[in-house]
């Protein structure tokens, strides 16, 4: 059943065509899609459109379908369209004609908008509870390993002194930032865009700013032709927000993957967190970390393929953005998945003693020495010039212990302070 | 010169290719320098690595230097390899050992990033005006124009009445998205970085709160690998509001090109902002908005440009982060051009009246009409199936004119609204 | 059952995260991994590691199992990691030891190496085909329409005489491009790299151009580690070369789309290809064209998605690599349902006559008045500026009909030549 | 002077903004503009629109222009829109009417588009030349490195034994592939476009067979449309090309960043290969392949530059197309000095010996024992469970040298055979 069919048949394959894998992807709006009806019953009750007996029938029944939702007792058979096309069915099995009203004063773009918008809110708010559990983790191991030293390496070669103290908390600072580009697609999201109907408002008299509050959000996307553009625009916003987290991930999981490598061998991640080889027995390889990194670069795309699919199209609705659930919806769950693992799996990580205590690691501490003789009154460029007249003599000595005091070092973490950010920023 | 120059002979061939067009990007960069040098002398007085004197002759060095750049009197010749070499020497010239003291408990990594943190924050900051100058004059052209009506489409197929106030202000509060995002993004700028010398911080003892509070930053970014790691996520931040301004003025430009055809003619625009054909006498050509279109969508191909630059490189500072800048500095400012020129041609867009006399717009009525049938007690599908017979057999007679009444429709713009949302936002 | 499983229990989280929807994905290369093991028996039997009652009852146990992918009967179950475990456990099922030797000699990359590269080898080559035929659709329409003029646009604007047969040979003469595309990928392709092992080649005295000769590949990829580098290049190449086909499909549909606008009016789709509104009944919306368009778009946005994946990976396997089929291997199946429905569609398409009529297009033919001026020996820009006197003056008379005469114009198609071309191509 | 001018003045920001950097990008272009002009005053001359004097006159003058450009006397002021306007005036200034005659039959879409073509016919054949040596010496570096053995690696993991003639020449086989992807692109800008106008064809009785011989391209773009269209497919088919030999190329920079780490310490690069640090004078690093890295991952961003930009136009001319060159045509110059410097540098990689002797590589040679196992006679799965046992139990004793055989191996590079597949894809 399609809500347009005027009687005509579509052709098998182009309904195939046309409506895609729309079903599988829509179960996860059937609640949003429900909520939304809700909120809509009750304004046209208050406005008068529908009785409030029909009002009371129609939330009575979308309550037992958001039940059912909950109850994995609901689907999109291939005889429906759409979600909207099921429950608007379901609706009107159950009530006859005030199941039909309900769609009076909207249209499917509406839905499918205030469904959509919904959906990334919660979505969204979710990603950053899991943003804040790795933030947390990430600074516990910071804590604990505050004193363990790492070699720090800048065009790969071997720099300054580090710390897992400082790599830990690092990647959970930068966390901080991905929390701010969340919030502002929340922000973006946070806005009601029901009642724009086809893209360009109604001729009802729709009370709005009843259905704002009735849905929890925080304002209105007050012109319809701009709730229209919403569609894209919130969408690529949250993928911006996810590729950022992303992004973050997946640098972590570049670093562990060249940290497990022999040739570093910085930590190591216990039996379950690895695979083997079919070939090669000694094989204890990092796939869960190579995994989150390619997921990660993967869900880097997505905002790519949001600009082309809606870029270039002249304003109101085009068929086209039906295709933006697609790519989206799974990313969501994808990255929900790198983030529970990177939860999982952070705290696994065990950590090296005595890594400097290689030879290699020997010219690490030349500039702490370069700097103890500044403080002690050398020019810069005459102290830079010793240290490397001792280096090219191999009269060097390090000292092997870093006494780093200044906001951020190795010595002063600031954890608490970088802790006060999250929370402001969450 | 070369900060690190030894005196191995550089190959002239590998120089150019390592240098690039950095010096002439650096340009932007020097009164930044200039402010971060001048920050980080005070604190280098104030931790007793310089002397007063040190110090107040340095900042007096460095103000000469900012006036100096402000009237233009400075330049990066090809004997520097980078604006900090050139400002290192000008203040060794100018101060002997003091100037050489600059350098001290910093690194060139350092600087770069607290010049690219100040900068963003300043072009940031000059972006919202603009944004903002925009928001105006597209509500003050939605007012003006709130009562002439247009077609609206879906599917690029006439579908119903919508209006130039509808059109304009739409645009106007999609900025307002826009603006959230270079909040974010300005957010994310506005740390400050300065102190994490290569990348791991420092031995020497110095006084990032300091620093943060004599730059005006309004917080610190704390832990030194997180700052290092700020380098591409920073700019990546920004290219994302970058290109959420620029889907925006890129629509309007779809738009705008499509209402300019003779097969719309929705709207014309004065001569100066047309361009004529060498072969086609009668043609007056949108290049102004075409090019806003191509410029604002090549803008959006920056953050993948970036993402593919620093995306898979370990922690840690590589020479590749030098690249950012190439193609961020000049898309920021196209992206103002963009802005300017939308300014300067958005109050010149003249807006035909009478669009809707044409018999083809004559069915853009019959949801108004449909809907006044549920009004009055039709249920919606009967009402759906009366007025589609109506149309089969060419009955129907359209209103033309509309009475919408809800929250951000044709008749009910919220203009107020939205503005206030817009001071919201801001 | 996993091939490297050691006894070691692996949590059910990451499993799934590891796993992923490999075996759904896997299904499509079945086929392909059965034709490799049987090239690969053969190959061990000539080389005397296996016995030739153990190649024979292999090889036969491989064609029964092709038999039963064919037929529908082959299923990768949860307790299989991938198809080749799957496989290689029937055959051990079936077979007993000489079961178990088909993996001597190769591992689980060099495995989906070879399906990857025989799956595409077919892929390519159906796509080829399917451009074939959308080539002479194309090409059939433009012989029929030849002489049904149409305006031609620039920037938008009304500029000079087209026509049908113009417009629809023009796509496919552009889909010769595609198919050269096509051909680079398919040549990629078709080079073996069983015998790659984990990438750095195998100890066993291995015939690779036994099995290359066996698998009907053109060439060997020669060296191992080369072999290993073309994941991901393979894909990657085969995308670009899709993108090209769907960049032309999407602009064909974007002209659709628009020339289906009732602004335009110079096509129409009969009903089975168009879908109506919920809410407007008068709407005949070309979703199938917009489909088309959008999916092709998004196809686009795959290269990046590869580059994302691969870029900055150190040379040898990566687990991250396992992540391209499931971008790719939708992509390929949307390509081909975009083109069918193309194909299905083209044929559909309704031209309309009598366009140039409405007075709009009046201007169309003033370059071919100004022609005719300077053949008839008028300075060009006399020509030119008589001309635009003549339409400020309103004087102007246009001809309506084109007498072009040149290779590729209006009235000399030349779609014999193109014919060649593609023929040439092909 | 533009030459669509009738005497209303353009505002000078507008001016800026849609002319932008056109009249610097429009330098390379200048011979091909000439050469094309040449072709088309001959053409004109044979089909009787220009007298043989005037032909003669109009070559001889465009024959002198092309000697001031290889002498680097020619400019385009800024009185002059681009380089077409400036040749015409040049032409116009010297031989009066005859001059102005040169634009008879022909648009500057036209110009563009035929002396994009050339040029980029020009640079792919370039970089076919510099992809060719850079295999050459790879080739060479192979041979002569081909006993020198490696670790390889799996997910960073310590694999298989690699060496370095199998390094080497794995990337002078993958460049064959990139060959390849530039044949095709040289293929699809081989099509004379000249003779499309304004992209529709002309009126004028032009013969376009001629200026194809005249130009030296393999065929026509016979269809006007088509040839209009090429404008970006052209420029996207080159850009994927250079993709795929930029990635070939960021891949080799990555490796030989990771293997210049202290922590692989497999290669070394001479003093004028690498740079220092302003802070740490022990620092070597690999700035010339972390620049060749980065340049070549920003050129794999163009591709999808071109997409945004041309994706979603619908056929026929937009300003939006001038903005190609912006992108392309300093990507190509980049890639060109990458390649130089590559080419330049490779040479220089010194390779170290005994790498292997690390007991960290012990484990290197497990498969090799465990195939020596199965070419006795042992069951693979057995094998692999023994060699498990004795790695578990300290006891397996490593070869340290490979016997492989097979082709592609490291005993068996197969060099001959893949220069004849370059020499045969050349």
């Amino acid at each position: 059943m399609k809500l347009w069919e005027k009687g005509i048949a579509t052709d098998k394959q182009i309904e195939h065509f046309t409506v895609g894998n729309d079903r599988e992807l829509d179960l996860v709006l059937a609640k949003y899609d429900a909520l939304g009806s809700i909120a809509h019953a009750k304004m046209l009750g208050q406005i008068g459109l529908l009785t409030s007996e029909e009002t009371t029938s129609l939330v009575e029944a979308l309550n037992e379908i958001i039940a059912d939702i909950a109850k994995g007792n609901f689907e999109i058979e291939d005889s429906f369209e759409d979600v909207h096309s099921k429950i608007e069915y379901l609706l009107t099995v159950k009530l006859g004609d005030a199941g039909k009203k309900i769609h009076t004063a909207r249209s499917r773009n509406d839905q499918v908008l205030v469904d959509v918008h919904l959906y990334l809110k919660d979505e969204v708010k979710a990603l950053k509870e899991q943003v804040k559990t790795l933030f947390d983790l990430l600074m516990e191991s910071a804590e604990k390993h505050q004193n363990v030293l790492l070699p720090g390496y800048t065009h790969l070669q071997i720099a300054m002194p580090s710390s897992f103290g400082m790599w830990f908390s690092a990647y959970a600072e930068s966390l901080i930032d991905d929390v701010t580009m969340l919030n502002a697609a929340l922000k973006i999201v946070d806005q009601n865009p029901l009642g724009s109907a086809a893209g360009y408002g109604s001729s009802f008299p729709i009370n709005r700013t009843f259905t704002t509050k009735e849905l929890g959000f925080e304002t209105l996307k007050f012109n319809a032709v701009a709730a229209q553009m919403s569609r894209g625009k919130a969408e690529k916003t949250v993928a911006f927000a996810m590729s950022s987290v992303a992004a973050t991930l997946s640098k972590l999981a570049m670093d562990v993957c060249l940290y497990m490598s022999q040739n570093f061998d910085f930590i190591s991640l216990p039996a379950h967190l690895t695979t083997g080889s079919s070939i090669m027995p000694h094989k204890k390889n990092p796939d869960v970390f190579e995994l989150i990194r390619g997921k990660c670069n993967k869900i880097q795309a997505l905002p790519y393929e949001i600009t082309l699919i809606t870029n270039n199209l002249p304003s109101g609705y085009h068929r086209d953005l039906q295709l933006l659930k697609e790519g989206l919806f799974p990313a969501l769950q994808n990255l929900k998945a790198c983030l529970d693992i990177a939860i999982f799996s952070v705290k696994d990580i065990t950590v090296k003693d005595n890594i400097l205590k290689d030879k290699k690691y020997d010219y690490l501490f030349t500039v702490d020495t370069l700097n103890e003789m500044v403080v002690s009154g050398m020019p810069f460029r005459d102290a830079y010039k010793a240290v490397a007249e001792q280096l090219e003599a191999g009269t060097y000595q390090s000292p092997k212990e870093t006494q780093h005091t200044h906001e951020g070092s190795i010595n002063n973490l600031c954890l608490d302070a970088i802790k006060d950010k999250m929370k402001a920023a969450f």
